[in-house]
């Protein structure tokens, strides 16, 4: 019976999801979710991301959140267009919170779309809202048990980022571990090391998202070139 | 239409949760539902409490999990009864899961259970599972903004644990900021500064799960004295 409605429920989803995904196509939008645990350094990580890529691409930040702005504030002192998306409890965006808030967003003048889901390493690996790619960031002060302990998150997201590397000295995190137990999972998966202190490993997080942003312009074309 | 289904969840989990809360305090027993998001550090904490209670109090555990026995197996080191529920991929525990395993604990010989939920911040909030208190367990790595972020969770937790204080020195979190807005949101609420790994505020810790299982036997008596 639960499962009934869970099902339901997914199926709705899908559905706005490809509506969504079509828009985007036609727009020759990348988008990605991204997604990690409450403190993972996601909005840290994008903000880091916007100072460094807003000159080459037109970038904006969906921010999901259950309460408050404080996110989509840190994120709007980068001079980006960001929207804040609040819950208001619930645990994970979906495609219809994401429709809603599309025609606030100039989609004409967009190259890459950022949609930081609410902090949960579990339901927002369930739900779809449209993107082409998921990427997870792990605190590897989170401990190197999570990819296994949370594995649907780590199988769903084409790159992991293993953040504040910075402070692995100080931790027990098993690096080599986390990583087998990532490929496991996702043997594709790119994996990278990051510290958004030190600035360790951003360069390959931006290529990586200059290359999506500009295969994803050659395949769809869209009308924005 | 949604809301209405999530009604019907909830309103039949506080059934089941009232049916395990007649038993628990039939038989005395103190139960704790201990929440955090992943990698807060509440297995960690519960070896340490395993290990410094056991000869005082009569312990059990139950751990909760999507999947994996990992933390299970952790808690089984010392010597004191562990249940392992995997939810296989559902987001938090609810008053059925609990049931369903309480058979398997001989609750003639406890006096204080701890509920290890999923690790997550958000939905294990919304789920009482018959206990008598909540704690939370933040991660100061996590960041000061998390209170006000996933308000639910502090405000119905008695006790809030910010653990990780030995690696306080390599963040940028606010201890007074976080504290201040947990007090906003449960102005009674319990707040202990801990690590797992100098042991610091372990003892206020204990102390305060030897009251709360003193008291429940002092009003509820139990089959159990």
């Amino acid at each position: 019976m639960e499962i009934q409605v869970m099902e339901n429920i997914l199926g709705k989803n899908d559905q706005i999801a490809a509506e969504n995904q079509n828009l985007f196509a036609q727009k020759g939008i990348f988008v990605l979710n991204l997604m990690g645990s409450p403190g993972a350094g996601k909005t840290a990580l994008l903000e880091k991301t916007m100072a460094a890529l807003k000159a080459d691409l037109r970038l904006a930040v969906i921010e999901g959140d259950l309460f408050t702005s404080k996110d989509a504030d840190r994120i709007a002192q980068h001079n980006v267009p960001v929207i804040q998306i609040n819950t208001s409890g619930g645990c994970h965006l979906d495609a219809a919170m994401v429709q809603k808030v599309l025609p606030k967003l100039d989609l004409e003048q967009l190259d890459l779309l950022i949609v930081e889901n609410v902090g949960n390493l579990v339901c927002p690996a369930e739900f779809n809202v449209g993107e082409d790619e998921k990427a997870v960031v792990l605190s590897i002060t989170e401990g190197d048990d999570k990819p296994l302990k949370y594995p649907l998150i780590f199988k769903e997201s084409a790159i992991s980022l293993l953040n504040k590397v910075d402070i692995l000295p100080y931790t027990n995190f098993d690096m080599e571990s986390a990583k087998t137990d990532i490929r496991k999972l996702h043997p594709a998966a790119k994996i990278v090391e990051v510290s958004c202190m030190t600035g360790q490993g951003l360069d390959v997080w931006y290529d990586w998202l200059r290359a999506q942003t500009k295969a994803k312009k050659k395949r769809d074309g869209g009308e924005n070139q």
